[in-house]
């Protein structure tokens, strides 16, 4: 095989506040010989998602940040052009964290294989991916969600929040989502099911507004946002209430800290619980997981929204910030190549 | 039985910021007849406690705050002195939230009989009653405490943390308290066996001195204090950390609350949980707790110290006020009538 490069984004920069175009650089570099055990994916499409905005700064994470000229990290799935591991054939199709580029070299190690004949390629990145368990094991285990109780999702329209709420209504329970955009609004209540949905940009009183939408109060609130949304939450919370902490999108761009009111006493009135969550601890259940997403997902209860930038590679970091800003309905995804 | 008068201390206003003398009114009724059913108790000790102050105030809580001229509400044991109830003895000793008066009437339920020959008589309404039950539910369900994990108490020196850090030891981990005079800390390493204790008021970061104290980070933080200690806790906590939302007294006597950092994109990275409790929910098993808190003081385990306030039902305004300015170690009681 001809020696074949392999573009990639990596990290120019460490952002100030929003990510901008200058703080990633394309670079390039050939694709090394395959060592006996590995195989060579040529990546179809890219998951951008919020997380990778901490893994931008050199902040103490759960990971250790991007390093200065690193290619950015993130999940992506392709097809397997070449193999030197007999796990994995020619032809077939993998997912993993392989990061901002076109080429990936792997042991095999940690990789899903995907079967494209059960549901688009794209789901797996999406829906029955990392963002479908996030919901499920976010929603289910951490926030014990039950039949009958009124959940309230925060980034309502986005690939984690757009599964929470579908899932809630499965489970039988009153879904309120909120999001940023009219149609994302219309979207949740029209298309998705949600009992109740409003654009928290226009809305003046977010608490006057959930209570109105969740007369019972709130049993299980899936934070994607934090920030004010979450303050006005917490006055509505029933007694044992759990908060699903799984994004704090309103805190990551910001080029200085904002304080907020303090609220923990409200925590012991109500006996409320907050738990963060990383879906990396499920890991040991992944499996029941997809089984579950799978099912509904063929049962056509479990739909989804996806953008899919298209330009390739180069165009990873303009879909990123789009998605920083609340530009995507559902996933957004980069398609780096013809799958 | 000639007429008795009982004594009261009423609610006059409700405070703004700290109590003051003035918020509270002594007053006086006469004791009632009993009916069939109804005891008779001569208050001996009452306990003043922080959540108190809550229920001075006219916001929503767990319970109702006292309405204007209401009967402060409290904790105390007492003897029964006259009984028209089968089940209760005259000269036999009982315990409720009888409030802060000389006396009262009651139908018996709820009553807790409390045999002095086991304990001191006031350790019901300490380290063998609800205090002790709250620290012990608190830190071993709530907080989830195991051997060899590190535990870090505030307001340690109070009557609920002085027994969370020694069940807490009992339990085999690491404790670690904060106080507010360096008579308390040496309180706490010398005669409570924490393993390391400071003065938060003399330490001017907080943060850095707790990482020296607990290097191995926190598992379990028992807050009793809230605001800027709990603020310097939470990057040391250790992944799947808990934190016991107990109290916030830092919080109850601010006449505008303050703001303070937004920490729970904090809680992701750390897969951590803040929990509020309140011991009422804990009522179905309050018999284990005190068979193992009685049976820990039998054996000289759990030390505790109490002030008891002099000077009887007028006695109580002084010494709930000095209570949240932390004048106390351990309990703070009022003794009402000899015992």
């Amino acid at each position: 095989m001809a020696t074949l490069t392999n573009r990639q984004i990596r990290l120019a920069r460490r952002p100030e506040g929003f990510p901008k175009p200058g703080d990633f650089r394309l670079a390039s570099e050939p694709v090394a010989d395959l060592q006996a055990g590995q195989l060579l994916v040529r990546i179809a499409y890219l998951s951008v998602d919020p997380y990778m905005r901490g893994r931008m700064s050199d902040a103490k994470s759960y990971v250790p940040p991007i390093p200065l000229d690193g290619v950015m990290g993130g999940f992506a799935v392709g097809k397997v052009v070449e193999s030197k591991n007999p796990a994995f054939a020619v032809g077939s199709y993998v997912g993993a964290d392989f990061g901002w580029q076109e080429y990936a070299v792997s042991d095999g190690k940690g990789l899903r294989t995907i079967d494209p004949a059960v549901a688009p390629l794209t789901t797996a990145l999406g829906v029955l991916g990392m963002t479908g368990m996030t919901a499920y094991f976010g929603l289910l285990r951490v926030g014990e969600a039950k039949a009958g109780q009124t959940v309230v999702v925060s980034g309502a329209a986005g690939a984690v929040g757009s599964v929470v709420g579908q899932i809630a209504k499965i489970k039988g329970c009153i879904v309120v989502g909120s999001a940023g955009t009219d149609d994302k609004v219309e979207y949740l209540t029209k298309e998705l099911g949600f009992d109740a949905a409003f654009n928290y940009k226009t809305t003046p009183d977010l608490t006057a507004k959930l209570r109105e939408l969740a007369p019972a109060g709130i049993d299980v609130y899936f934070d994607n946002v934090g920030g004010s949304f979450t303050d006005a939450v917490i006055p509505l919370l029933n007694v044992h209430a759990r908060v699903t902490v799984c994004g704090q999108i309103s805190q990551y761009n910001l080029e200085k800290p904002e304080p907020g009111p303090r609220w923990l006493h409200q925590l012991i009135v109500k006996r409320a619980r907050f738990e963060g969550m990383l879906i990396s601890d499920f890991a040991p259940h992944f499996p029941e997981a997809l089984r579950d997403l799978t099912g509904w997902y063929r049962e056509g209860k479990l739909k989804f929204a996806e953008q899919i930038a298209t330009g390739g590679i180069e165009a990873a970091p303009a879909a990123f910030i789009g998605m920083l800003n609340g530009k995507n309905l559902g996933k957004q995804l980069v398609q780096i190549s013809d799958a």
